[in-house]
């Protein structure tokens, strides 16, 4: 038996023991290292998604670690490999499939919501998941592939230019790596982030970092491209005034690429988006290639993931750490390790 | 002294002897024929835009006319040409002029809104706003030249391609150009509109129209496209429900063209923008290549203009025209004849 952490109901988790399936024709079942906790995973942990999440739940989908079997007809992978996985799982029939775009498949499966993720010992996905890690990378820094993909994605989405100027509004740990991703396409850019903790952490990687709360970030966007705006904005923060800020900073046909969740309708001003001719792009998860990128620029320290990880608990201290990221606080990144080693330690 | 349709205060307009200035250099004397009575005359007939009019305010932007004399250094201009005007003055020099989109200009002069407009018997303009009309074409067809490149601006901005699917939502004057304009660009179009005349006259034209009161256009949509949605919605209607409608009838990856002016923030669904990757384009206005466009499609046919004027009334019956179209009823489209024979007539 192994040890899985279980989201079981609003505001409640647990460690427990948890029979893992023999991975079948096609399948690979894997030793898990670190899971990265995400804020699609607190939101789970808030409760806000029981209506799709059935319960108990094992959470967890940014994630590396090591094949340990693979089933029938799986060919290329071997006991050991170091790999991440891209949680998705498509129809391939649905309009949006049809479309070429299976990463918003009509009837996705999300592995780590809709169906058990990886915060256990032992992690049983389709062989098809599988991103291959080089050697070289450390597993720690590995986990934060899957969040990089997701800034490769929406830099992808938002079209980012080389010498454009990009306002991130939101600077946890995707507005982070957006903020990287695009200065790495080579962009100037400038991050809004309320906490104090994550600007000096943005000010520490070379980023220009601004506090919402006491500086008029139009204004000194406005400064900044001698009244011209951004040409780009991303709203990763989530909040009514994030969307605000997020338009107000745009120039002429500047480009807003909508990467947080808004559960609910928020007001726009639709009248600047017809005044200006701006554009507002959603970006959801990633594909393939966005993943391989994303291995690329963590393994050539282009992201440097280690300064992101604030801190490593082992799968027992799990639950403690979603109540301490629950409580906010000067946090970035937290991974829970999930080798056994770490949990022989624990328990 | 000529006439001219002023506006004078909210809901006030007049018509008064008015003194054309002599055209100079690289200016043209007109002689408007027919001036169409648009939405944003009316948003200034309301009294909404008088922080930006200053009155008395001489209206009208959407015509057609003949070249009476012009100024000096005007070359390939002749008394009696046959025009329209593309009512723009940028200032070639703000961020927006450098980064190529003068119609956007951030010192735009709207001429019929920032200065005199076309609803009067002489008319000064700059030589360069003049786009040429075929002298095939009949002069009160070619009224409807402007709104036919809002049109086609609209349609471009879209990227509308053929055999997409495109729902307009508002079918207006703008909203039935629309759907004209992107059925010759090969799209399937269907058209929600809440006036059982303006339905009436789109199923005339061939149009498929929809009553969003009495069914529920979503679902019709998802029936019409097998579930996946529609390629392009256009929002025409101006109301916080018609961005919901165009919101929710897209498919993956959907385009949502914004062309209504709205004037407060609406509350936008922004979950179902990351949620099937959409995109939200903003359009305004339209660049020369639009205006030459759009003389081809109504002297050529393909915008039966002469089914969409709905009246022609002469200058001095103007501001009756404006309370009638306040007062809402079966109506799409009012030109107001400025010729000397209809000022003679009405006088």
């Amino acid at each position: 038996m192994t040890l899985a952490v279980r989201y079981t109901a609003a505001r409640t988790l647990d460690t427990a023991p948890a029979r893992t399936p023999a991975p079948g024709p096609g399948e690979v079942e894997l030793a898990p290292a670190y899971v990265g906790i995400c804020g699609t995973d607190l939101h789970i942990f808030h409760g806000d998604m029981d209506a799709r999440v059935s319960t108990p739940a094992v959470l967890g989908h940014e994630m590396s670690g090591r094949v340990v079997r693979v089933g029938a007809g799986v060919e290329g992978w071997a006991p050991g490999d170091a790999v991440t996985v891209m949680p998705l799982r498509w129809d391939d029939n649905c309009p949006a499939c049809l479309a070429g775009h299976q990463h918003i498949c009509q009837h996705l499966d999300f592995i780590g919501i809709d169906s058990p993720g990886a915060m256990q010992q032992r992690w049983t996905v389709p062989a098809a998941t599988l991103v291959r890690l080089p050697d070289s990378l450390p597993l720690d820094r590995a986990a934060l592939v899957e969040p990089t993909a997701v800034a490769v994605h929406d830099v992808g989405r938002a079209g980012v230019r080389d010498g454009e100027r990009v306002v991130v509004v939101g600077g946890g740990p995707v507005g982070i790596l957006i903020a990287l991703v695009a200065q790495a396409a080579g962009a100037e850019v400038r991050v809004a982030e309320l906490s104090a903790h994550r600007r000096a952490l943005a000010a520490g990687l070379g980023l220009t970092a601004w506090d919402p709360a006491a500086e008029d970030v139009p204004a000194l966007v406005r400064e900044w491209t001698g009244d011209a705006g951004a040409d780009v904005a991303f709203e990763v923060s989530g909040a009514a005034g994030g969307v605000e800020t997020a338009v107000e900073v745009l120039g002429v046909r500047g480009r807003l690429c909508l990467v947080a969740i808004h559960p609910r309708p928020r007001e726009v001003n639709l009248h600047r988006f017809f005044w200006r001719e701006l554009t507002l792009v959603g970006a959801r998860l990633y594909d393939r290639s966005d993943f391989e990128r994303a291995v690329a620029l963590v393994a050539g320290g282009t992201i440097p993931a280690e300064r992101l990880i604030s801190k490593v608990v082992p799968l027992t201290e799990a639950p403690a750490a979603f109540e301490a990221l629950e409580a906010g606080g000067d946090v970035m990144k937290i991974l829970v390790d999930c080798t056994d080693e770490a949990e022989g330690a624990a328990v």
